[in-house]
């Protein structure tokens, strides 16, 4: 197995993306790593760790693509960035995946470009990992697609549920829509048509609610990439918003020392199944290949997750199963 | 100052609405309080309690709107309802507000057909209450206007500013877009004319993300109805999700039983700003007149901070100011 790392991709670059694939190449001996990146960089940054040399290979990327740079536009004019080279190695064959923790824009647009869809997609789609009370399930369209048409809407349901049950491990994955009410006719026509669709597939529970994400109601929950985006990052600030107003309450003097250290420890644990680390990254879901990217500001612990996940969608096929699926 | 609250709304009348008015009135000796609903239910009600019977009345609406009527059905079929005699009544001048913890729908419907819209007011808009780290904002659209039109956007994020000056006492309100991205030209179609429109507002901070909720990057949230609903909805199921989540470490046996008492406490207490009841309801901004919607599962306490919010809306002639800002 071959995974192509950005090394160049994330708030933290050289540094994590280096330190967290040494961890999964330390982790699994039929691993091999490719950095791509400005080699000067990686080299010097590779220099400070002692790993498997042999498993190790770097391709020099000069070109970076930053967090503001605008996507489409990045791919074409950067063509020898590290998101490009990777992509474009991996399209040729030589590595099995790539995971990047950089422009997530930039990396959907070159897998889309570059890779190309999978025989009977229509759109490809970002399907994001969502904390609930059962663990993670998938939030699809993420982003990728801010409108939804209804035969859309029905490939992500689709491809999101085969992502549940390869990777994710859930059997017969439910699939709700996103709604403003559980009724068969509420929301707008957009969602109507899409209840609509979504009818003929095996496993929709109907239309769910923003209180039916948590208790996970389903396990793929359908909506467009507006609402995805906002409650995806809405999502993500609620753990450091809960420290912050335990801190606050503490210093209002409501509570005790003892009883902020005690809340402060059941926070972190019971906020575990938040910690994004945890999956690393999130899929693309439709391209012609497996390409993962994750938090720009992705600790080497969450780059090496990132990669894990990479490995288990190539080896449970689920690009595979797509296909199959569709046509 | 008279208010007339729905006895018959909600998932707990006549009990909740009962008790918590007769808080509000004990409280305030210049309120007159006018139960509305099915008149034997509400005597039998009140006898359970001692108020100043000189400052209530009851008026006798027999029939029940409940949580599953459609709502513009149920205002026309049911025309003697405790939502629409109450709203008839306000319409009539015979109350300064009305309250309801009963259906929202039906509530917006009977508001905007009895009361009508305010002079120069082209749609009115649910303005929903959302906890921040400063205290609560404000979320506009909540779920009335599942699509949102550039000119309604504006003067909702300017009912909105008004709302957020007059009633929650905040200087300056901050209007923020939810959108995608922080650059203008992020979102749908949809979405970047509404942004142009906002920038002629005083006050438009630009798009704001799902993560720039909880730190109260703006004071109103502006978005459509659907992503207001699903937020709403999803905000409100935070404190049961953690509630639980908390349980669960300990059930794992991850936390001692100290800790676990420590963090329940802590975790009440932290997330009071979380806590609806203390608002009570949310306003219809844009009719014309006071009408305030509450959590179908309104407590005492909320209904009484509920009556409290209409007479600070009457007070501060939230209409008044709205209708001058328009005109």
């Amino acid at each position: 197995m071959i995974i192509a790392v950005d090394a160049a991709g994330g708030d933290f670059f050289p540094k994590n993306p280096i330190e967290g694939a040494l961890f999964a190449l330390n982790e699994d001996a039929s691993l091999q790593i490719i950095f791509v990146g400005p080699e000067e960089i990686l080299s010097e940054e590779l220099q400070k760790h002692t790993y498997d040399k042999s498993r190790v290979q770097v391709i020099h990327a000069p070109e970076i693509i930053d967090m503001h740079d605008s996507p489409s536009a990045a791919v074409k004019s950067k063509r020898n960035s590290s998101i490009t080279v990777g992509i474009n190695l991996h399209k040729e064959g030589k590595c099995d995946a790539f995971v990047s923790a950089g422009n997530t824009g930039a990396l959907l647009a070159a897998s889309t470009f570059i890779l190309g869809k999978l025989e009977g997609v229509l759109r490809p789609t970002i399907a994001s990992y969502y904390p609930t009370l059962k663990g993670f399930r998938l939030l699809v369209d993420a982003g990728a697609n801010l409108e939804l048409k209804p035969e859309h809407a029905f490939q992500f349901a689709k491809m999101g549920q085969i992502f549940c049950k390869q990777v994710m491990g859930i059997d017969n994955p439910k699939v709700g829509l996103l709604n403003v009410g559980e009724e068969d006719e509420k929301g707008t026509d957009e969602m109507k048509e899409i209840h609509q669709y979504l009818k003929q597939l095996k496993g929709f529970v109907g239309n769910v609610e923003g209180r039916d994400i948590f208790p996970a109601k389903a396990d793929v929950f359908v909506t467009n990439g507006v609402v995805g985006n906002i409650l995806l990052k809405f999502g993500e600030s609620i753990p450091s918003a809960l420290k912050h107003m335990v801190k606050e309450s503490a210093n209002k003097g409501l509570l005790s020392k003892l009883y902020l250290l005690a809340a402060q420890k059941v926070l972190r644990e019971s906020l575990q199944p938040f910690n994004y680390e945890n999956v690393g990254g999130i899929p693309f879901l439709g391209v012609n290949g497996i390409s993962i990217v994750g938090h720009g500001g992705s600790s080497p612990l969450a780059i090496k997750n990132m990669i894990k996940n990479a490995i288990n969608c190539v080896q449970s096929d689920v690009n595979g199963k797509i296909v199959a699926s569709l046509n």
